[in-house]
């Protein structure tokens, strides 16, 4: 596994020199278009169709390389943790009056996105850099404990919640939970997962947390499991992005075949008419 | 397999009943929300996280149910196909250009998403709409060969380019070759691919053609394929939309790290230099 | 005045013989940069200022000559009719959602107007389309009566609210009224404005509407204005687009400065706390 | 003149106790909608229009009152200035490349105001806030020549361009030099136009700039001039939005009108064919 923090272009292995001597421009490494022909990092994209998954695939684009099984299934887990939240987020929403108003699916999906703001999504960059922080300390000899105090100081001086921590809903973010256990199971949790534990050690040790835990979110346990997989943190919002817009999509889809154009939307009034809960079949266990 | 053109709420299997006698509000069936619980149609999101694709995830909030093992893999197939194409779409480059101002992510993939318009990555429910209508007029007794010319001479009259055919850059889609090819293989091709199959030979054997054949294109292809996994074309673009956001933000994340901010974007002044041409290990055949 | 139905390339007076002869490339005729230069149709932008009204600046931008003062009146009046409309609108929800989400101010506006769709601004180009429609019959012979029921007919069959009429508030949009009225005090309301005006009589004789007329709404008044002073309908939803992006805003800065962020937005509790209704002052009149 | 910074709330004049005692919900200061009203900050809209210039409606709903006739002028140049910069700038390519690959109008202008980021459009805020640093550190007893030393040292170390100084294009901005002369002309320049004349002092008296002058720019004289109108650095880039927005919309037309979609837009082969330089019209002086 690669645990350099490598950030999308410098995984890619790219190489200057098969461009001609002399030659000026500007170089990608994504994908090399010719009549016929599409290779994404180099595979014939015709080639992994049938044989990738699609987050395989979308790891490749962004890190350069195939992924391991193991990583391959984590980075899966990531991606579907942050599918759907319901109605309630400002994202859903804007995507829904937005559909409301007849305006095509990608206007749709496109304010959806633009609400992945400071407060939603928005945390993963932030908890990155705050992990990288503290293991640059803890690699100067600080203790984890002590490196996690660190940043809480620093970070969430006089009560601000820490990001990556709390939930507006949830009292136990049941995505996040999953998430890291799965990184542990299949041995990919390294600095990142180990530090943001003890931080969240350290935040709910505080006087009067034992009655008002501070839960750790989805955002904080993408950050800490991708940032083990070696996504550096200017991609990390890029994750969420790619995770929630089949969410957006489906809310818009819906609003246009079950509601009426221009109607008043409130998330109150929502309820969910869908299959009641149910367990995934014995094959797929 | 479910062959009726469902669209994604008449699929959901929402029971209105559910709720209570005499309540208002509005229904939605796609992700029931609870504190510490999320339930996308039914099954709780940290339950799919590790047992699930992506792709299936994504299909299974689109459509209601799991896909069975073959759908799930030419779906998969089908998001796979569009990933990205370099760096000449105008979506690409205009979320380059707005990743190239400063802006953050979410702008640059949300500029990308509203250039897929009608001439980009929206044919997919314009065919959509042409192989139902197609299809209709089959089941009135007319043959494959009859409708075919008579949705060619509606829609395309004086000479115009068919939606689902023709292509900038290819004369040979590899990528619809390959959908077509997988859905046949999984036996998973039904009415939609063989009248566009139909379509295609019969603008073939056009006169002059033979110099120069209008190939089918990839939007074309999903549109055929999708249609018979009974997605309804109020969705098709939507499909586009999910495969294409990793590749724009993969473009947005390389302009920031290896480009300077408002330079100049000279889309034919771009080199690949990724890793050449190779082929997938033997453990991914 | 420029009845003629002008678009904005035709309107500009461009002379591509200005180009060297033998030279490619692609023309506009909008605005000419070169160092410490920037003329907008020909006038530099700096002579403009202090001198132009910022509606006048808009009408030569986009028709290529400077209005006559009673067109610019009557084109100001046009984009002053829809600053803003309050809370209520799904433009100004989108926008005050994405503000609420931590994103900067350019995601918010952009999302607001991704919501002008074909139910929410996009009637003025359809209007425009119709009543272009309905002149041409009347040129070749028809009355304007005739023509309004032609067009009614072909489209609001069976019931539907013709587009340009009604309002989900208003049963007499005020801002419609101001607009006819001012265009009739300026001499500037031609074949457009008399033919909407047929229209709306002829819809509100029929069978019922005694008692619940159908009023001219505000995208209804501004198509036939508008098109009266030659604009083409390929730029009419533009002009809503420009008159409402100030409204959101405010909108979005207000709910930044005022408000939590992720709060839920309901937009029945709302209330206005601003000034109390007033009058201009005199010197305004 | 309202020298106060304030901030578009506070400069509203909401009275909370208008609304009945004990009721919860939340406040809006900008429009007040009721069945055929629609007031802005108290005036009924209908009454605005044909009395109110488009740029004294705007200031009117960001600052919620009316200007001065001096400051409306003022307000009207700073609209004026950014109205269009040609085909080179990054949110006009966006929005040209959503245009050509057939997206509505809405569409294109979104794109185009979502590339309004850091380094385009986004420095007016940066410049605000900079310039009232200055100002607080000039009334603790600083010298306006100090202070813009400190600000200089503090924001643009090891040879960083300062916010508000430099162009791609221009060694002199037109644009800037009016602006500032024009808010002397009509005595509204303040402290922050004071400041910001010093500083340009200050930077082109370094050692270097006689050969190399580092000139204002038009977003660092709005900031200055806008500071001196009392708008908060929350809105500081929104002015340019409002500006930029009909240049937007011109160009996604004229994209439409006159070129074929799915075109390579190259900015380096953009001639310009509009009308030759010219001078308004003496009745314009």
């Amino acid at each position: 596994m690669n645990h350099d923090p490598a950030t999308l272009d410098r995984a890619a292995g790219g190489d200057a020199r098969r461009r001609g001597p002399g030659s000026s421009g500007w170089a990608t490494a994504l994908t090399r278009i010719a009549p016929n022909e599409v290779e994404i990092r180099g595979y014939p994209v015709d080639e992994l169709m049938g044989r990738l998954m699609f987050s395989e695939g979308i790891y490749l684009l962004l890190r350069g390389e195939l992924p391991t099984p193991s990583i391959g299934k984590l980075f899966t887990a990531v991606l579907l943790s942050s599918l759907d939240h319901g109605v309630t987020p400002p994202s859903t929403l804007a995507a829904r009056h937005v559909a409301a108003s007849g305006s095509p699916l990608c206007s749709a999906v496109a304010a959806g996105v633009l609400a992945f703001g400071d407060y939603h999504g928005g945390d993963i960059e932030a908890v990155m850099r705050c992990l990288q922080e503290g293991i640059s300390l803890h690699h100067a000899g600080v203790s984890y404990e002590e490196a996690a105090r660190t940043l809480l100081q620093k970070h969430c001086g006089s009560g601000a919640t820490p990001p990556g921590f709390g939930h507006r809903i949830h009292t136990r973010d049941p995505r996040a939970a999953r998430l890291m256990q799965l990184a542990h199971e299949l041995d990919l949790d390294g600095e990142h997962c180990r530090l943001l534990r003890v931080v969240e050690r350290v935040i709910n040790a505080m006087p009067g947390r034992a009655q008002h835990p501070l839960p750790l979110n989805i955002d904080g346990a993408i950050a800490a499991v991708c940032g083990d997989l070696g996504f550096g943190p200017e991609i990390g919002n890029g994750l969420f992005i790619i995770s929630r817009v089949p969410g957006l999509l489906a809310h818009a889809v819906e609003e246009k075949l079950t509601q009426t154009p221009m109607r008043k939307i409130d998330r109150d009034a929502a309820y969910y008419n869908g299959p009641a809960r149910r367990r995934l079949p014995e094959t797929r266990k």
